[in-house]
């Protein structure tokens, strides 16, 4: 039993963490921290939770967190998120940041994407990315995970194993996903409006989209070559789930049975990784509510090409889902507990 | 640790107990019965159970049952459930029937709203009607529980609290509810179909609901008197969760603190039941994916009228929650054991 | 052909009624008014007009609105449109206002509801309440139309007839109305964001919402005597559509055949108000799109009580094309031009 | 004025005509066929119509129809449609079908996608493709108009200007499409169901989708060689509309001034289709409700890749809309008529 915080707690991604952390075995919350909310219970702002949880929310005290806490989970806005990361590290808490700031091996690379400097690259230089079923190994040694983004979990988990087996030529990569509206947080602009949003689909940031850079660091690791991606983001008219659709040519002849095994064998001790035969194209309502991955494919021999389908709910395997997998792995639990409940379906 | 069986598994209520019975601690899933499915996974049928729960379904064999289950939730089609219920309860199964066979009191109101005889009356007389909060009692020592409807539940939990402490007058009752989809179960028929029904609401069967029946026994029973209501359902464009809006005349002249103790008192060792304070009107969100009931009210003073705001996830307290409690008062396991997951909100 | 110009034009009732006025046959629009765009295209802002109208938005400026319009639709901000509408009026200019400042008989019915005086009472004394049904010998010799509200329309039109005719006792009268979420019109506040509107349903402002009001001062005009409703309305996770669940005890025994003929002499005719027959419930895609109202009932005779339903499009039939239909009776012209659309259905 | 009928009146791209057309200038409805609601009026089925239009549906007579119409649009199952249309094709009827039937230049291709020999090749061969921007001049000197599938329209409309101007390579276009539901057409399978619908989103039919023979019919001709391409359907949870996300490798170093400048060269004179800027991305919710297409674009010059976004209304430009578009060429009406409204945007 160890105590966690959440930083951020009353956002979507922040209060998602909470949900699931609310019915974690080994896990007692001791602080939610919120900004805007300090002084509130959590049931209160949420009341989903009341008679479940309702311990009020604190104010960002770097030290009160530090006494009260064993590991954080942040979810904070990109400003504030910069300076208490590192004091925090400093501290010697372990932290499993929801940012997109500590996902980088090259501060360079974050430079490009974000405009600006990265705000800690020493920091950075110490933290582990946390896609749970590539890097297991220096997630259980670390003290700072940079969880990765809800498409990039998508993308990359549908593409890894097939650049890495060689099959796929790297030139024409290209990652069509589509999300729910929860991915754009907790946030009161009006495209997100209900009456903007339903019965409306829309592609946005073409060819921009930071995750891109996420998406490419990792894929250029399992080619063992520079990859680029074309990676368009869409929003659809739903709450939870990301669907990438991902297209490539293939360099060699391979049969479905061939790819299928390849993805097995790669993800062949992974429980939350879900492959299906040839021909078989996952739901985004098979994954909605659960931290599983589900993937398909279908071979295109009329093009030689390939098209896999990935499918992942953008809260849990796309944040807060992945980021308890990876505090699961940091402190030694069952990588699955709080984690196995199916998909809702319904 | 028991065995149990579902049978009907593949309807939606069938499902959700399904969904809920696998994260149970001290359950094991031993049969799930399905006629459409038989020899198929049920993880084939609904891919969210993927890894998490891969048992076949079987054909509906009493014996096979019997042996292999102690208790069984019943989930089928009226014409099936008449004449498998009374088998099971002779074999001495516990059973928790989720159709509409054994919530009466009376076999004559079955035969009024269901416009036939009931198809077995001894074995009725030893039902229990299962709304856990007011016969807790008798649902522990019985071995038939008929388990209440889904806007049966919503409003009866809203209502009966006020008509015991004589509150309330009795003759001008009125119960606007209003259901997600998925009340309408797994079917094919036009009217369910997205296209018909996103963008969509409508009142049906009006001032003719069955569910109207059930109502009016325990409202009945709650007053000491005979009490009628008008009940009207209505559909609308969400999967989960039931609203209902409830109005009577007052008896007398009463603060909202005076209600709220009165629900307070009433529920006071409640878990799923949440009273908001005067004013604090739910939203569905807030119990969806729960096994939680909230209730809130207002106090029309101009008028002398309260309303009360009733709402659950009619899949789960609505249906396979509260069969699950049920079985849970039954066994005598902890009551919220498998079901004190707060809603998803998101 | 006349000139007419929206101020308010780009929330949601002011660009409804220009997108019904872009196809009017004896309109010219000449002007546009936004405060938030001004020097902005219409089409940049609302891009589903590029190519059909692209004029660009002024700012508030009374004289050249005077010179360039002989009719004005004012969709304003409840502060704004106090001081404009009497400085419009005064000019000589017809108005049709879809705020609710000019809706009411009496000064102090609006002070009662909206917490302060009147702004401008004397101008208040020459509007005509535009409830084109009930009103249309006042409206053609007016200047000035307060448009009736959305969920007002909906909850007269079903019961003033019935009130009239003298069938419904006035003492329990109960309007349970739902509402998509368009009716909050164009609006940043979180409340109304996608994520959490969609798969949620609640009640608001139960007993207090202004609405109320209006409907008290048409069915108490009726019925000959003061009639008190409650009044409740709901928030439906869909665009457009007022659905209202009216529920009143029967004063004489009556058949659905008379109710029917109470319905259709009242509205004998009225283009668009649809009377179904007793027993057929309407549903709100039937009017979605369309400035109709559908009406249907069920007599509940175990109760003495008839519960009538009722539908309109809120941004058509309760706003936007009543107001059109309110210019089309105030010129003269044909009632239903631009408005003979059929809904939408899908 | 003419004679119009509709046969598969009571489908959605059947009922969607009879809608457009209800409100067409030019043209009376005389007769609306339909097999399964023969002798039962249309605002009996589609409520939406009533008091709009109230004629009776009849049953499929091939002589009655050509005594009471001059132009039909038919909408039927395939089966049906094979023998009725060649019926009515030799009665020397103008005819607008909206089934696959008639869209190919070469019986092959048909044969090949659909897996049976063309029922009517030597008819198929008088027949043009109704894509009314390409091809308006064989149009207007047709009886048989084969009217392009919704996907298809989308897809050719945003690519066609490209690759006729050379700017696009031709080996590795990836066109990734969502549509709506009501592209299911108006169906019992559970697939469509709301329950399963919404809050889901898949891919189906990749690579095998009949409307890839279509595409690629159609650029090839626009390229002048062979072009291929990876076609994926994805069912989103709306009603109405087509997003169509194209990805092609430039085959030279152009601006985004210059591709703007094909396309509106292209499309000079044509009133449905709307361009936008380089970088300026449409939404569905901007052509819904209209027969406009929308595209927009951005060039990725890190891949030199350019990806264009198209979207319009499945059931209107890609289904009703351009039927009646392919009338009134047929007819040598204004084009645009009964077709000018803008999009609904709500």
């Amino acid at each position: 039993m160890i105590n966690v915080g959440v930083l951020g707690a009353t956002g979507y991604a922040g209060i998602e963490t909470v949900r699931l952390l609310s019915k974690h075995p080994e896990v007692k919350i001791t602080r939610l921290v919120s900004h805007s909310f300090e002084g509130q219970k959590i049931s209160d702002i949420y009341p989903n939770f009341k008679g479940v949880l309702d311990i009020e929310c604190t104010g960002l005290d770097i030290d009160d967190i530090a006494a009260n806490c064993d590991l954080v989970f942040t979810a904070l806005p990109h400003g504030v998120s910069k300076e208490v990361i590192p004091s925090l590290f400093k501290k010697g808490l372990k932290i499993v940041d929801l940012s997109g700031d500590f996902r980088y091996n090259d501060a360079a690379v974050y430079e490009k994407w974000y405009g600006e400097p990265h705000p800690a690259p020493d920091v950075l230089a110490q933290s582990v990315y946390g896609l749970c079923e590539m890097y297991r190994d220096k997630i259980q040694k670390t003290n700072l995970v940079g969880n990765p983004g809800c498409y990039t979990t998508c993308s990359i988990l549908a593409l890894y194993p097939l650049l890495k087996a060689g099959v796929l030529k790297t030139d024409n990569i290209i990652i069509d996903a589509k999300s729910g509206v929860t991915g754009a947080g907790r946030t009161e602009k009006l495209d997100y409006s209900f009456s903007e949003c339903t019965e409306n689909m829309l592609a946005y940031k073409i060819a921009t989209h930071r995750h891109t850079s996420e998406i490419e660091q990792e894929l250029s690791i399992a080619a063992g070559e520079e990859v680029l991606v074309s990676f368009t983001p869409h929003l659809m008219p739903l709450k939870r789930g990301i669907y990438a659709t991902c297209y490539a040519n293939l360099a060699k002849d391979v049969t479905g049975e061939e790819i299928e095994k390849i993805y097995k064998d790669f993800y062949k001790d992974e429980f939350f990784i879900r492959i299906m035969p040839a021909g078989k194209i996952p739901e985004s309502n098979w994954t909605a509510g659960s931290n599983f991955a589900n993937i398909g494919f279908q071979i295109d021999k009329r093009l030689n090409r390939i098209v896999v389908c990935s499918t992942i709910d953008n809260l849990i395997k796309g944040a807060a889902g992945q980021a308890i997998q990876n505090m699961n792995i940091m402190m030694g639990f069952d990588e699955k507990a709080g984690l196995s409940m199916p998909g809702m379906y319904l």
